[in-house]
Protein backbone atom coordinates (compact mmCIF):
# COMPACT_ATOMS: atom_id res chain seq x y z
CA UNK A 1 0.00 0.00 0.00
CA UNK A 2 2.94 2.65 0.40
CA UNK A 3 3.74 4.50 2.68
CA UNK A 4 0.91 6.00 5.74
CA UNK A 5 -0.56 8.11 3.29
CA UNK A 6 -1.96 6.16 1.35
CA UNK A 7 -3.87 3.88 3.84
CA UNK A 8 -4.86 7.64 4.88
CA UNK A 9 -6.29 8.69 1.69
CA UNK A 10 -8.92 5.34 1.58
CA UNK A 11 -9.74 5.92 5.08
CA UNK A 12 -11.25 9.52 3.52
CA UNK A 13 -12.71 7.78 0.80
CA UNK A 14 -14.50 5.78 3.15
CA UNK A 15 -15.86 8.33 4.97
CA UNK A 16 -17.54 9.67 1.84
CA UNK A 17 -14.37 11.94 0.55
CA UNK A 18 -14.50 11.96 -2.94
CA UNK A 19 -12.64 15.75 -4.20
CA UNK A 20 -9.06 16.25 -4.49
CA UNK A 21 -9.72 19.99 -2.23
CA UNK A 22 -11.77 17.43 0.17
CA UNK A 23 -8.72 15.15 0.53
CA UNK A 24 -5.99 18.00 0.77
CA UNK A 25 -8.39 19.48 3.57
CA UNK A 26 -8.52 16.39 5.48
CA UNK A 27 -5.44 15.29 5.62
CA UNK A 28 -3.55 18.18 5.35
CA UNK A 29 -0.76 16.49 3.01
CA UNK A 30 1.00 18.45 -0.28
CA UNK A 31 -0.85 18.48 -3.42
CA UNK A 32 2.09 16.66 -4.89
CA UNK A 33 2.17 13.90 -2.68
CA UNK A 34 -1.75 13.64 -2.99
CA UNK A 35 -1.56 13.76 -6.74
CA UNK A 36 0.54 10.92 -6.32
CA UNK A 37 -0.86 8.62 -4.07
CA UNK A 38 -4.19 8.89 -5.32
CA UNK A 39 -2.40 8.28 -9.28
CA UNK A 40 -1.41 4.82 -7.31
CA UNK A 41 -4.66 3.77 -6.02
CA UNK A 42 -6.41 4.78 -9.23
CA UNK A 43 -3.22 2.54 -10.92
CA UNK A 44 -3.52 0.10 -8.44
CA UNK A 45 -7.89 -0.46 -8.87
CA UNK A 46 -9.02 0.85 -5.57
CA UNK A 47 -10.12 4.38 -6.59
CA UNK A 48 -11.59 4.96 -10.13
CA UNK A 49 -11.16 8.91 -11.80
CA UNK A 50 -14.34 10.21 -12.71
CA UNK A 51 -15.33 12.80 -14.63
CA UNK A 52 -18.23 14.51 -12.53
CA UNK A 53 -17.99 18.27 -14.18
CA UNK A 54 -17.41 19.01 -18.15
CA UNK A 55 -16.28 23.15 -18.39
CA UNK A 56 -13.83 23.00 -16.99
CA UNK A 57 -13.24 19.30 -16.82
CA UNK A 58 -13.30 18.25 -12.73
CA UNK A 59 -12.69 14.58 -11.66
CA UNK A 60 -13.36 12.85 -8.53
CA UNK A 61 -12.21 9.68 -7.03
CA UNK A 62 -14.82 6.91 -6.26
CA UNK A 63 -14.30 3.67 -4.39
CA UNK A 64 -13.82 0.76 -6.78
CA UNK A 65 -15.62 -2.77 -5.67
CA UNK A 66 -12.27 -3.71 -4.72
CA UNK A 67 -11.71 -0.40 -2.84
CA UNK A 68 -14.50 -0.84 -1.09
CA UNK A 69 -13.78 -4.65 -0.48
CA UNK A 70 -10.73 -3.25 1.37
CA UNK A 71 -13.02 -1.62 4.59
CA UNK A 72 -13.40 -4.57 6.20
CA UNK A 73 -9.45 -4.68 6.34
CA UNK A 74 -8.95 -1.85 7.20
CA UNK A 75 -11.39 -1.41 9.85
CA UNK A 76 -9.96 -5.14 11.38
CA UNK A 77 -6.62 -3.34 11.56
CA UNK A 78 -7.90 -0.39 13.47
CA UNK A 79 -9.88 -2.43 15.74
CA UNK A 80 -6.67 -4.52 16.62
CA UNK A 81 -5.20 -0.99 17.20
CA UNK A 82 -7.82 0.16 19.75
CA UNK A 83 -7.52 -3.25 21.61
CA UNK A 84 -3.81 -2.95 22.04
CA UNK A 85 -2.16 0.63 21.13
CA UNK A 86 -4.70 2.86 22.95
CA UNK A 87 -3.02 3.61 25.92
CA UNK A 88 -5.42 2.99 28.20
CA UNK A 89 -7.66 5.99 26.41
CA UNK A 90 -10.26 3.85 24.36
CA UNK A 91 -10.71 3.65 21.14
CA UNK A 92 -10.74 7.12 19.07
CA UNK A 93 -13.68 6.59 17.05
CA UNK A 94 -17.02 4.08 17.58
CA UNK A 95 -18.45 2.07 14.94
CA UNK A 96 -21.75 1.42 13.89
CA UNK A 97 -23.31 -1.33 11.80
CA UNK A 98 -26.88 -0.77 10.65
CA UNK A 99 -27.31 1.69 13.50
CA UNK A 100 -25.79 -1.19 16.16
CA UNK A 101 -22.77 -0.60 18.11
CA UNK A 102 -20.20 -2.74 16.39
CA UNK A 103 -16.89 -4.21 16.37
CA UNK A 104 -15.37 -5.92 13.43
CA UNK A 105 -14.55 -9.48 13.89
CA UNK A 106 -12.45 -12.36 11.79
CA UNK A 107 -14.31 -15.58 11.44
CA UNK A 108 -14.16 -18.49 9.46
CA UNK A 109 -16.33 -18.36 6.64
CA UNK A 110 -17.30 -22.16 7.02
CA UNK A 111 -18.35 -22.46 10.73
CA UNK A 112 -18.66 -18.48 11.65
CA UNK A 113 -16.12 -19.12 14.84
CA UNK A 114 -13.49 -16.24 15.54
CA UNK A 115 -9.84 -17.42 13.84
CA UNK A 116 -7.67 -17.83 15.91
CA UNK A 117 -3.88 -18.85 15.05
CA UNK A 118 -3.83 -21.94 17.25
CA UNK A 119 -6.40 -23.84 15.24
CA UNK A 120 -5.49 -22.95 11.76
CA UNK A 121 -3.06 -25.28 8.90
CA UNK A 122 -2.05 -24.37 6.06
CA UNK A 123 -2.04 -26.15 2.30
CA UNK A 124 -0.67 -25.47 -0.78
CA UNK A 125 -2.61 -23.28 -3.52
CA UNK A 126 -2.81 -23.13 -6.98
CA UNK A 127 -0.59 -19.86 -7.01
CA UNK A 128 1.95 -21.14 -5.26
CA UNK A 129 5.07 -21.34 -6.92
CA UNK A 130 6.29 -25.10 -7.41
CA UNK A 131 10.16 -24.66 -6.49
CA UNK A 132 8.65 -23.62 -3.06
CA UNK A 133 6.85 -26.51 -2.04
CA UNK A 134 10.62 -28.62 -2.72
CA UNK A 135 12.02 -26.17 -0.86
CA UNK A 136 13.07 -27.15 2.55
CA UNK A 137 12.17 -24.49 4.67
CA UNK A 138 8.64 -23.90 3.17
CA UNK A 139 7.99 -27.57 2.34
CA UNK A 140 7.48 -29.10 5.62
CA UNK A 141 4.91 -26.04 6.42
CA UNK A 142 2.44 -28.02 4.65
CA UNK A 143 3.05 -31.44 5.75
CA UNK A 144 0.33 -31.95 8.49
CA UNK A 145 1.75 -31.49 12.03
CA UNK A 146 2.20 -34.73 14.09
CA UNK A 147 0.28 -34.15 17.05
CA UNK A 148 -2.44 -31.87 16.25
CA UNK A 149 -3.41 -30.93 12.68
CA UNK A 150 -4.29 -27.51 13.76
CA UNK A 151 -1.37 -26.75 15.55
CA UNK A 152 0.08 -23.62 14.52
CA UNK A 153 2.17 -22.18 17.36
CA UNK A 154 2.91 -22.40 20.91
CA UNK B 1 4.30 -1.98 11.34
CA UNK B 2 8.12 -0.53 9.89
CA UNK B 3 8.87 -1.74 7.18
CA UNK B 4 7.68 -4.77 5.17
CA UNK B 5 9.89 -7.60 7.05
CA UNK B 6 7.99 -6.61 10.43
CA UNK B 7 5.29 -8.46 8.49
CA UNK B 8 7.11 -11.67 7.11
CA UNK B 9 8.44 -12.03 10.38
CA UNK B 10 5.27 -12.86 11.96
CA UNK B 11 4.18 -14.22 9.74
CA UNK B 12 6.71 -16.55 10.29
CA UNK B 13 6.01 -16.69 14.19
CA UNK B 14 2.66 -17.27 13.05
CA UNK B 15 3.74 -20.65 10.81
CA UNK B 16 5.42 -21.73 14.61
CA UNK B 17 8.94 -20.15 13.98
CA UNK B 18 10.72 -19.15 17.00
CA UNK B 19 14.26 -18.66 16.66
CA UNK B 20 16.94 -16.25 14.97
CA UNK B 21 18.37 -18.70 13.03
CA UNK B 22 15.24 -20.31 11.50
CA UNK B 23 14.00 -16.49 10.97
CA UNK B 24 17.08 -15.90 9.24
CA UNK B 25 16.61 -18.99 7.08
CA UNK B 26 12.58 -18.69 5.83
CA UNK B 27 13.71 -14.79 5.13
CA UNK B 28 16.81 -14.86 3.89
CA UNK B 29 17.49 -11.75 5.59
CA UNK B 30 21.00 -10.18 6.83
CA UNK B 31 21.52 -10.72 10.41
CA UNK B 32 21.51 -6.62 11.80
CA UNK B 33 17.90 -6.45 9.90
CA UNK B 34 16.54 -9.27 11.29
CA UNK B 35 17.72 -8.49 15.39
CA UNK B 36 16.66 -5.02 14.61
CA UNK B 37 12.87 -6.30 13.65
CA UNK B 38 13.04 -9.03 15.81
CA UNK B 39 14.17 -5.97 18.75
CA UNK B 40 11.50 -3.82 17.93
CA UNK B 41 8.47 -6.32 17.79
CA UNK B 42 9.46 -7.31 21.50
CA UNK B 43 9.64 -3.56 22.40
CA UNK B 44 6.32 -3.01 20.77
CA UNK B 45 4.77 -6.28 22.92
CA UNK B 46 3.88 -8.28 19.67
CA UNK B 47 6.82 -11.27 20.53
CA UNK B 48 8.24 -11.75 23.77
CA UNK B 49 12.08 -12.70 24.09
CA UNK B 50 12.40 -15.56 26.54
CA UNK B 51 15.49 -17.63 27.47
CA UNK B 52 15.38 -21.64 26.00
CA UNK B 53 19.05 -22.81 27.31
CA UNK B 54 21.11 -21.41 29.69
CA UNK B 55 24.79 -22.38 29.33
CA UNK B 56 25.15 -21.31 26.42
CA UNK B 57 22.20 -18.75 27.16
CA UNK B 58 20.03 -19.04 23.91
CA UNK B 59 16.60 -17.02 23.50
CA UNK B 60 13.33 -17.73 21.38
CA UNK B 61 11.19 -15.53 20.69
CA UNK B 62 7.48 -16.31 21.32
CA UNK B 63 3.72 -14.98 20.30
CA UNK B 64 2.62 -12.84 22.97
CA UNK B 65 -1.16 -12.56 23.23
CA UNK B 66 -1.49 -9.04 21.35
CA UNK B 67 0.81 -10.68 18.41
CA UNK B 68 -1.01 -13.74 18.50
CA UNK B 69 -4.24 -11.56 18.38
CA UNK B 70 -2.21 -9.77 14.98
CA UNK B 71 -3.32 -13.12 13.35
CA UNK B 72 -6.54 -12.27 12.15
CA UNK B 73 -5.45 -8.72 10.83
CA UNK B 74 -3.21 -10.50 8.76
CA UNK B 75 -5.33 -13.72 7.64
CA UNK B 76 -7.72 -10.46 6.53
CA UNK B 77 -5.00 -8.66 4.72
CA UNK B 78 -3.55 -11.74 3.17
CA UNK B 79 -7.09 -13.09 1.96
CA UNK B 80 -7.71 -9.66 0.45
CA UNK B 81 -4.66 -10.03 -1.47
CA UNK B 82 -5.51 -13.27 -2.56
CA UNK B 83 -9.14 -12.02 -4.14
CA UNK B 84 -7.33 -8.91 -5.52
CA UNK B 85 -3.81 -9.09 -6.51
CA UNK B 86 -3.40 -12.70 -7.43
CA UNK B 87 -2.72 -11.85 -11.22
CA UNK B 88 -5.37 -14.96 -12.27
CA UNK B 89 -3.10 -17.80 -10.40
CA UNK B 90 -5.29 -18.31 -7.47
CA UNK B 91 -3.80 -17.83 -3.60
CA UNK B 92 -0.55 -19.55 -2.87
CA UNK B 93 -1.86 -20.71 0.66
CA UNK B 94 -5.58 -21.96 1.45
CA UNK B 95 -6.26 -21.76 4.73
CA UNK B 96 -7.72 -25.27 6.97
CA UNK B 97 -9.46 -23.95 10.10
CA UNK B 98 -10.11 -26.94 12.62
CA UNK B 99 -9.66 -29.29 9.39
CA UNK B 100 -12.10 -27.99 6.96
CA UNK B 101 -11.11 -24.81 4.24
CA UNK B 102 -11.83 -21.71 5.24
CA UNK B 103 -11.65 -17.87 4.20
CA UNK B 104 -11.10 -15.33 6.95
CA UNK B 105 -14.41 -13.25 6.82
CA UNK B 106 -15.09 -9.89 8.56
CA UNK B 107 -18.06 -9.55 9.70
CA UNK B 108 -20.08 -7.08 13.00
CA UNK B 109 -20.30 -8.85 16.06
CA UNK B 110 -23.36 -8.11 16.94
CA UNK B 111 -25.58 -8.98 14.49
CA UNK B 112 -22.90 -11.57 12.53
CA UNK B 113 -22.98 -10.26 9.31
CA UNK B 114 -20.16 -8.99 7.09
CA UNK B 115 -19.07 -5.79 7.46
CA UNK B 116 -19.95 -3.20 3.91
CA UNK B 117 -18.61 0.24 4.05
CA UNK B 118 -22.61 1.14 3.32
CA UNK B 119 -24.34 0.01 6.31
CA UNK B 120 -21.41 1.71 8.82
CA UNK B 121 -21.49 5.12 10.82
CA UNK B 122 -18.98 6.55 13.08
CA UNK B 123 -19.48 8.46 16.26
CA UNK B 124 -16.73 9.78 18.40
CA UNK B 125 -15.04 7.39 21.04
CA UNK B 126 -13.02 7.77 24.48
CA UNK B 127 -10.09 8.34 22.94
CA UNK B 128 -11.04 10.80 20.65
CA UNK B 129 -9.05 14.58 21.25
CA UNK B 130 -11.71 17.18 21.73
CA UNK B 131 -10.20 19.32 19.43
CA UNK B 132 -10.93 16.98 16.44
CA UNK B 133 -14.96 17.28 17.25
CA UNK B 134 -14.97 20.99 16.42
CA UNK B 135 -12.69 20.31 13.75
CA UNK B 136 -14.41 21.99 10.51
CA UNK B 137 -13.08 18.94 8.44
CA UNK B 138 -13.72 16.04 11.55
CA UNK B 139 -16.80 17.18 13.03
CA UNK B 140 -19.35 16.63 10.33
CA UNK B 141 -18.63 13.11 10.02
CA UNK B 142 -19.70 11.73 13.36
CA UNK B 143 -23.17 14.07 12.70
CA UNK B 144 -25.89 11.36 11.16
CA UNK B 145 -26.01 11.30 7.90
CA UNK B 146 -29.57 13.07 6.76
CA UNK B 147 -30.76 10.46 4.10
CA UNK B 148 -30.04 7.12 5.72
CA UNK B 149 -28.12 6.39 9.27
CA UNK B 150 -25.60 4.35 8.06
CA UNK B 151 -24.51 6.07 4.48
CA UNK B 152 -20.80 6.01 4.10
CA UNK B 153 -19.78 5.98 0.54
CA UNK B 154 -21.85 6.68 -2.74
Amino acid sequence: MGDWWTPLVMRESFYGVRRFEQFQASLGLGRNILTERLRRLVANGLLERRKYQDRPARYEYRLTDKGRDFYPVMATIMAWGDRHLDRGRGAPVKLRHRGHLSQPTVVCSECGEPLDVHDMSVEPGPGLPHRLLKDPIVGPRFRPRPSQPAQAVQ
